[in-house]
């Protein structure tokens, strides 16, 4: 493909002061590509921020064919640097396997993000926990309402400055609930993969439990109702013996990156770890769970304060962040902030220009 | 909700003369109303048929938060009528539900359809299975990145004049695989309703079963992958020692509204009729199945001719359309065409005015 056009915005927003949440304040800039059968991905174009014009017919709009990623960029000192950009979008390329959208170009977009990222380098805030939120996302263009693989796309990035995700209390330890009704993902269909669909459907969950005062949903897997999968939008880890676990990837389960990562640094860290089917009564009853914790790009670790299954309520570590917890959040967020060094490589450093 | 304002083009598009196909071609106008939380649904409005704008962070681009609907406009000699209206308002209130939408106005939207179709009676065809096809949807337009259920949605109505589904030869009996790796959907999972992340999650199997030679994928249950649940976007019937069988809803199959209407006409007109966990091994080993055919709102009843099953395909009735299914779908076509009386009352006649 060639070069990226920019089209320059005349008046830049302000950034903002102040809390920022989570994903509702973007930049300046988007970046934008399309795609048309026969003619592969083009138009690759870096424009002000602005609304999308579609066809009401557009296949995205009735038949959910749309996948996205996340990710993030960090301030370390005078650098800026991508956690783990090739993994998201090559991930991008499981999800769109999954949905007969049309491979992206990795080597290229890695470029295309830093020329955005670049352009949008003042948008990266320099607090504690903070940073500049990443969203890749191909959405289905075609307008036609024929159920079948759509032949136009349009894929975009757009900027989002976050806090901590929870806040000041970034190790505010959560409560989950373990839904024993509602099935997010089954094998055989698209709990692996990164598609637009998988999130509409783990509303209704996800608003019971915190109607009935909890943070996030425990999800189990689509046949049996038994073995642990995943929470909310994060993976799931147990300290359990001293060892860090976590479900197995299965087909099911998001193969998340902070996952990966975190099951890299534990091993580096001298844990033992272990990736296996794990049954929730295991968790329920033993006495051997020390620790909970979520891992994911926007809330990075979350600790599990407690856990309820039906009609019992285990507490963790008296509801407090627990030791390797506590050891992993700060190793690693050191190694994304650049407080410490980076001996697996995940931080690619932007050439600021 | 106050009267529907109505916007006019100023010149009209061509009608097609010749093939339309199926959801290809819209019509010149569109209902359009949008849903604020704390407003509600308001801003009705009927438009020249156009692009949308939407923002990037629109929440159905990433979460999928969309729903949909299709029916069906048809002629009858000098009449108009819409084909059980009512009911897929109210599925399309049970989809809703699910993704945390916020109910439509089912007698509102009976009304505001009625006015759009009188306004585009001249694009229904009169054509023998020819007729408008109708497709409601909405979709949650927030900016926001959170997954959360949006806080605001777009409701739209979009018109298309459309052929008969497989072209001339209506009872072109189809070749169907039974997909064993694929899931379309799982009990506590979101397949009863009309979501659109249903459709972009099966496209994978579609796509496989066209390139071994197969019209349709027939969808087994997601525990067992054992139990029919439903074909393409049809459900599913067999004629079993003379009787209408059909499996039964349980969670994972939509509830068809042609399936519904069949069941109601099969009784009618004599025949026994069954809602049952049926099991692709009976179906695969029994003599007894004389006739397959899938129903559904675009292809109104299609017979199956053959029906492949891991390593062995079974003929059904020579591959050629049965006498349960051809009387079936002269009596149904018959009443949508008003070629005969309807004992149901399933013909909404409009006011042409
Ligand atoms: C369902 C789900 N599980 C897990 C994760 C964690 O993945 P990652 O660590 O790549 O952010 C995410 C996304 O962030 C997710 O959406
Ligand atoms: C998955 C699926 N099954 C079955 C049907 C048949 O439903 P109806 O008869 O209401 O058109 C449809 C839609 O048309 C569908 O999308």
């Amino acid at each position: 493909m060639s070069a990226i056009k920019v089209i320059e915005r005349e008046v830049l927003k302000e950034k903002p002061q102040g809390p920022m949440g989570f994903g509702q304040l973007f930049t300046d800039y988007m970046f934008t590509m399309d795609y048309k059968e026969g003619k592969g991905w083009h138009h690759a174009l870096i424009k002000p921020y602005q609304n999308i014009e579609i066809s009401p017919a557009a296949q995205v709009l009735h038949y959910g064919q749309a996948v996205f990623e996340g990710m993030k960029a960090y301030r370390q000192g005078d650098d800026i640097i991508l956690f783990r950009p090739e993994e998201n979008f090559k991930r991008m390329n499981l999800s769109n396997a999954r949905l007969n959208i049309p491979e992206v170009d990795v080597a290229f977009l890695l470029d295309a993000l830093q020329q955005l990222v670049r352009l949008e380098q003042d948008w990266i805030p320099a607090g504690q926990g903070e940073s500049l939120y990443i969203r890749p996302f191909v959405i289905a263009t075609e307008p036609y309402l024929g159920v079948h693989a759509a032949t136009e796309y349009q894929f975009m990035i757009i900027l989002s400055p976050v806090g901590a995700y929870y806040g000041d209390d970034q190790l505010m330890a959560t409560r989950i609930y373990v839904e024993d009704e509602y099935v997010r993902a089954v094998r055989g269909g698209v709990g692996f993969a990164k598609v637009a669909g998988n999130y509409a459907a783990s509303l209704a969950a996800q608003t019971r439990a915190s109607e009935l005062g909890y943070h996030q949903v425990l999800w189990l897997d689509g046949v049996e109702q038994r073995y642990i999968e995943e929470v909310g939008s994060m993976n799931i880890f147990f300290v359990m013996d001293g060892k860090v676990v976590t479900p197995e990837l299965n087909g099911s389960i998001l193969p998340g990156i902070t996952r990966k990562s975190i099951l890299q640094l534990a091993a580096y860290l001298g844990y033992e770890v272990e990736e296996r089917r794990i049954a929730i009564e295991e968790v329920m009853n033993a006495e051997s769970v020390s620790e909970i914790f979520g891992t994911g790009t926007a809330a990075v670790i979350s600790p599990v304060g407690s856990i309820r299954y039906q009609d019992r309520e285990v507490v963790i570590n008296n509801g407090a962040t627990g030791p390797v917890t506590q050891h992993l959040y700060d190793e690693y967020t050191a190694i994304q902030e650049g407080r410490k060094a980076d001996p697996f490589n995940w931080c690619l450093k932007i050439n600021k220009r």
